[in-house]
């Protein structure tokens, strides 16, 4: 199982709204087959892996996700399974959509294979945080990347924030990019970076992620950088304008109107994955729009990129908050991973 | 040498102002016997060795420095040495010491000792920074402690900051102090917290570090709670205030005088490894003291407890420091260690 959650990740970059899934058929102790999901809408890891072996039968198939029972734009796998006359299915979490959740243990036991679930579970949920979110909250997983000094500084007091980390950090960006299924920003970060938020120079291949805008006046430019990239731009509003509507339909862009509530912000992220199927997002805006999302309890994972240098008091902050009475009520962040890129680190705290 | 390292180790909270040293020996490639200098005034790491084992001679010693030739509190290290009719003899760095290096080497070769020099080096150095430092450049090693939130803020607008960091960070403190020779403190800290800046609830003996407090105006209490507590207490003033220095003489503090110029405060840390032999020195200060301090270059080393909560931006600054025109011209500093002290993770930089 721990090889399928391995091969469950070579999909990382590609199988997006589908999740990640790995599998590995064995026979007499021997792995006979190996598979993963590698693009949505192609075949699934089970078949992936069937397809590596002349014979199956008698096998036992490790999966990091219990198969599917559906005709969905592929056959079930289930059926391939109870076809291939495989003797066993470890599966290692049940499929996390409420509807279908069981059916496809449920085939498999009914045609006679022994299934068994839960092995390396919390591995295999991990794989696919923003899938298993979506699933069972209609909502996306939500990312906020931050870079900042030492001391907690995101750019100078006149401005200047280039670069503010290493070169290597925002390499590793954009892998975090092309991890995501969407991008998110506001138009204050597109105008004064004038943006792409795209994926850009990886050495391997990417399914670009689409790329949100929060846009609540519909003030965004046309004219905008991101515009003439290849790939969806969906702008969030709360003004109904049908002029500012067309020009940007003309260059590529759908624009959603969303009425001001309280839970605008909520809504953007509901709607996000239930129109779109959005898995991942990964937010990159300034301290003021980061901040609102944290204290809305909308983000699930803070990455910060933290550079060895120090801006002092003058330079601006990272995350604009209301402030605090007492600091017994500042929320406890969870330290999930830690590592090096270069001379920065890089730190991963779940909400 | 490794193991030797190791042992030095051992003195690290008592041997002060002496540097910590290891020596083992060997003969026949076995370790025959072990020592290290335990406490300044006492017996030496190559005596405590030589006391160790019943017959040296034709043995090996390897020692982290090179053996004292001079009578100083302690019969010089090389005479037992020669007396115990070693072999050979290997260092792993000279004395630091200008006026002394080579002169323990020269007088174990001139009685027939095979002496070898650099092995773990670098290691060995690393054992006694101030020591190393003060015995150079006649100046301690200078580590400046800050407690920060995520965000880089080290208390509420309000002034809140009990506590920003975890109690293993808070006990991870008291064993800095403890391994530190002086604790270097302002007048406005020792105020505004009521300071008693020793090394307390360590589970091993302790040689309590010195406490210095820089009070340009002269204007601490004698009340303050710092000085009901056992140990030398040292106030370095701008001022010359007869009265006020003998009410300070009255509950134990010593006064120093130095008349205000530019290079003050380089001036008190001078004065600190000449007159006292302050080999290490632990800053713990606020944004403003430790921001000039940096900004002066008299910082070697930054120690960083970082927790796991977020102040937002109307918390109060890591550092004060000069505004900058270009990112670019921020220092680097170098991350020499990270460490998690329960949910706070510890930063060490060299600056």
């Amino acid at each position: 199982m721990s090889r399928a959650i391995q091969l469950a990740k070579r999909g990382r970059y590609t199988c997006d709204p589908n999740p990640r899934v790995g599998c590995v058929i064995c026979k007499e102790g021997q792995v006979i087959a190996e598979g993963w999901h590698a693009v949505s809408g192609e075949a699934h890891a089970e078949v992936n892996a069937l397809n590596q072996c002349d014979d199956a039968s008698d096998s036992t198939v490790y999966i990091t996700l219990e198969p599917c029972s559906h005709h969905g734009r592929t056959p079930p796998c289930v059926d391939a399974l109870i076809n291939a006359n495989v003797k066993e299915v470890i599966i290692a979490m049940s499929d996390p959509n409420p509807l279908v959740s069981g059916s496809g243990i449920n085939k498999l036991e009914e045609a006679g294979i022994k299934v068994k679930q839960g092995l390396l579970e919390v591995e295999a949920i991990k794989l696919n945080p923003g899938f298993v979110k979506r699933m069972t909250l209609v909502k996306p997983y939500v990312r906020c990347k931050l870079a900042m000094s030492l001391d907690g500084r995101t750019a100078l007091a006149n401005g200047d924030s280039q670069w503010i980390s290493s070169e290597q950090s925002r390499k590793d960006v954009h892998r975090l990019r092309a991890a995501s299924s969407a991008i998110l920003s506001t138009v204050e970060t597109v105008i004064s970076d004038d943006a792409s938020l795209n994926a850009r120079d990886l050495e391997f291949d990417v399914k670009q992620p689409v790329r949100v805008i929060i846009d609540r006046q519909l003030g965004i430019s046309s004219q905008a950088k991101l515009f003439s990239i290849a790939g969806k731009v969906i702008i969030y509003t709360e003004k109904e304008n049908d002029e500012r509507l067309n020009e940007l339909y003309k260059v590529g862009a759908e624009v959603i109107f969303i009425p001001a509530s309280e839970s605008w912000l909520a809504g953007v992220f509901t709607h996000l994955a239930k129109k779109y199927e959005i898995n991942e997002v990964l937010v990159e805006a300034g301290a003021t729009f980061s901040g609102s999302l944290i204290e809305a309890g909308l983000v699930d994972e803070l990455v910060i990129y933290m550079a060895p240098i120090l801006l002092g008091d003058t330079a601006q902050a990272l995350l604009k908050l209301e402030p605090l009475n007492k600091l017994k009520q500042a929320k406890k962040l969870n330290l999930i991973d830690v590592r090096q890129c270069a001379s920065d680190i890089r730190l991963t705290y779940s909400l």
